[in-house]
């Protein structure tokens, strides 16, 4: 049957023209994982997936898409968490997958910038730029598969940004596939440009709604000559914060890394993943994980860390820390916060929040918050952890023990909710990191003024008439 | 005459209304100074300028003017060097400044954020972050004067650029009152929100042509302990790059200016501009000034970066360097260095550029274009002086000696074209900092890809259909 179809489809025809018959994929087996979102919370279907090696390629698949009026849904690593790149269910679009477009341009150590192809992997990157002995700083779970066009596209922001920022911040240039298939060519390499409007920074973030990112110049960085670590037993998030800026003073904004974690994390982290080890005694309800980079190379910035701890440590902020005293240590500590996400998974089922706040307001937010949920589930056990230094906390709920998961999950979305009223009287942001994807598209529009979705309506419109860059997904037209 | 008019004119009668006679500013002298740019190239005219005092105000001010298609002009601290704030000799619009607009809404240390109106002078705002014990780092020589929603709105550049960015990289959030007069409150205080289209990009360093910045929210950070600054005779350019990418290692990124001199600049200075003294011996080609910050505070940048400059002496990329052992010394070597303007004054007429190429072309930029004005005009005097760290010269001419300035200057279109047309094959920007206002819309459409001219012209006539937002400024519709 399939295969009667796709004789008789002239799209596909066409697409095979374009890319090789071999690089246009209708096979179930070989399209399954590509229809279903990580989490596994949506099942799409789609006409095909289609494999481009160049950009040529990409722009003539997406003419052939414009003519035909077809939806397309670009596809990088596939890792996202809101269901952006996967295909609705009725199976009408065409997947674009960026993988094949994996080579890397270019590499100007003096000018510290790389020029990548959208499906190079986020950790290719981060390696071709340690050879050049520079930093490509973005960093985060899924850097062994995740791809930069992807990243950009998502905004994505990971475990390095309150040092040096989100994905847009990493971006000098871009290179797009409008939705008319025309190419644009913004990949410059310049540190300073204002000759006019600054039309990548509309790409960035856009979920591929606008237009393709087909490839970037990244900012690279010097490589730190060190890295200090500790993990910290701090009173409460309040004194968390005062840590943090103690610590943004005393190293020159240093701090690469400002994880906050609570008791229970710890505990189910130790209890259910292999080599999870708590460094602190007594227990406390509150840890971060704390690192700074850079310095001279000479010890300097580890003194540094020490010096505030031991100054906040005095002045009641802090009950206690271990810095890390070589590599293995802070690989302990590193997995032991990366270890509280699937240590959840061993405890039932959890319901999700990617919330950001601003920073100062972290405190009071967890207070509202978790009253709240308590209130609403009393024997939820709550597992807010996250990059506090962003103000960017993963909400996390785990069921309580010995309840039905099904029960526990069917108010997700009345638990969102109420998060989400919370967040929103704190001024804060419903996805922080994450992206609006196809999971949030409703949820944004409780919050944002009408005068802000009508402008993203607008440019949507402007930039993609017909609707078929990934429509459905951030803005719905 | 003018009273007259006045009386029967109910577009004027209507902005008294809104924002109170008196701040319906129409006599001649009050308005002249507001009607020639900067660098007094434009002589334009205008209906009047008035001065809302609120953003409310600001609203009723731009519906007036979408009602009656009347086109608005807003003015802040009136600075730009590329008449993007001044009115058309048409005199059929009306300025909008935003002087009144002058309150600092909010300072929250803890989030390290201030929300100021977009007449707050640059230097208060400096000086509101110092008060409370942080830095705001935007700094540029009309600091005293220009107000940040022009900076904002020009996406200005300036001394720390390398260390913190251009002026987009300082934005968190914007209120933005757009052409039809609705208010878009985007004022977040947020480091993470992925929740959209991030619109905010698209209004700064838009020149106030797609609404008007009347707030905004933006970043602050630790005031560094320390500071260390020497003036560097490098080899040429070429070792001056290897200069800032050691130094970028060996302080961690601490490099916050790192200006590039050239011989002749220096003898103009110390020639005609008081205090103006050379601190190096044996008269090097080239100079750089160069600026870290940060470190602990007990001396270690200091001594970094001395290390580093004795690394390079012995390397031969440096040949003589004159630390500042104190802050006198240190103003005084930024006394030179701002007296380069300053000095090219009193040797004529210049013709100016303001370019930017990829950091690792820039020796190569400067041997082409060099060769080039010398090759045009045989006895030019150059002063190709700037942000070398940024990519970003000030490539600027001084006439012969004993030559005619009105023919020198006649040349202004000529010359521009050639050096711009080494700039674009170097992948280059023609605007680096100032914008591109009203001086430079037709120069970018050579050298922009028609796809983006198009895109820019069409998000203009999408937020902006009837063209009353600063026409003519940026792009032409």
């Amino acid at each position: 049957m399939n295969e009667i179809l796709e004789k008789s489809d002239p799209l596909l025809d066409r697409l095979k023209q374009v890319v090789g018959a071999g690089h246009v994929v209708t096979e179930a087996e070989a399209l399954a994982p590509r229809l279903i979102d990580w989490r596994k919370r949506y099942q799409g279907a789609a006409r095909c997936m289609v494999e481009p090696a160049t950009t040529a390629e990409v722009a003539a698949v997406v003419r052939a898409c414009a003519e035909t009026g077809t939806a397309i849904v670009p596809q990088g690593g596939h890792t996202g968490l809101v269901g952006g790149s996967t295909p609705f269910e009725d199976g009408r679009a065409v997947i674009l997958s960026t993988r094949r477009l994996n080579r890397i341009r270019d590499l100007d150590a003096a000018n510290n910038t790389i020029t990548v192809e959208a499906g190079c992997i986020l950790q290719h990157i981060q390696q071709a730029a340690d050879e050049a002995d520079r930093l490509f700083p973005l960093s985060l779970a899924a850097e062994g598969t995740c791809q930069i066009g992807g990243n950009l596209s998502t905004n994505a922001g990971g475990l390095n940004v309150l040092r040096y920022g989100n994905a847009r911040e990493q971006v000098l240039g871009l290179e797009v596939v409008l939705a008319d298939g025309q190419v644009w060519d913004g990949l410059r390499r310049l540190r300073k440009d204002n000759t006019g409007y600054d039309l990548k920074q509309l790409f960035i973030g856009a979920e591929g709604t606008l237009g393709i990112i087909t490839a970037a110049v990244l900012k690279l960085h010097p490589k730190p000559r060190e890295v200090a670590t500790a993990m910290v037993a701090v009173r409460d998030p309040a004194a968390a914060l005062d840590l943090l800026n103690e610590l943004q003073e005393a190293t020159a904004q240093s701090v690469v890394s400002f994880e906050l974690m609570p008791r229970l994390g710890i505990d189910l982290a130790v209890k259910h993943v292999a080599a999870a080890q708590d460094p602190l005694a007594n227990r406390p309800e509150w840890y971060a994980l704390v690192e700074v980079s850079g310095g001279s190379g000479d010890g300097d910035l580890k003194a540094a860390l020490e010096r505030t701890l031991m100054e906040a440590y005095e002045a009641g902020t802090v009950a206690d820390a271990a810095p890390a005293e070589n590599a293995a240590q802070r690989e302990a500590f590193w997995h032991l916060r990366e270890a509280i996400v699937e240590a959840q998974r061993h405890e039932g089922a959890s319901i999700k929040h990617d919330i950001a706040v601003p920073v100062s307001s972290v405190p009071a937010f967890l207070d509202r918050a978790l009253a709240k949920v308590r209130d609403m589930i009393p024997s939820v056990r709550p597992v807010p952890f996250g990059h506090l230094g962003d103000g960017n906390l993963h909400f996390n709920l785990t069921q309580p023990e010995d309840a039905d998961a099904d029960a526990f999950l069917a108010r997700w979305e009345e638990v969102n909710a109420a998060v989400h009223d919370i967040v929103h009287a704190f001024g804060g942001s419903i996805s922080a990191e994450h992206g609006v994807g196809r999971m949030k598209v409703g949820e944004i529009q409780r919050f944002k003024p009408p005068v802000e979705i009508e402008m993203m309506r607008a440019i949507k419109h402007t930039l993609d008439p017909q609707n078929i860059m990934n429509p459905g997904k951030v803005v719905e037209v």
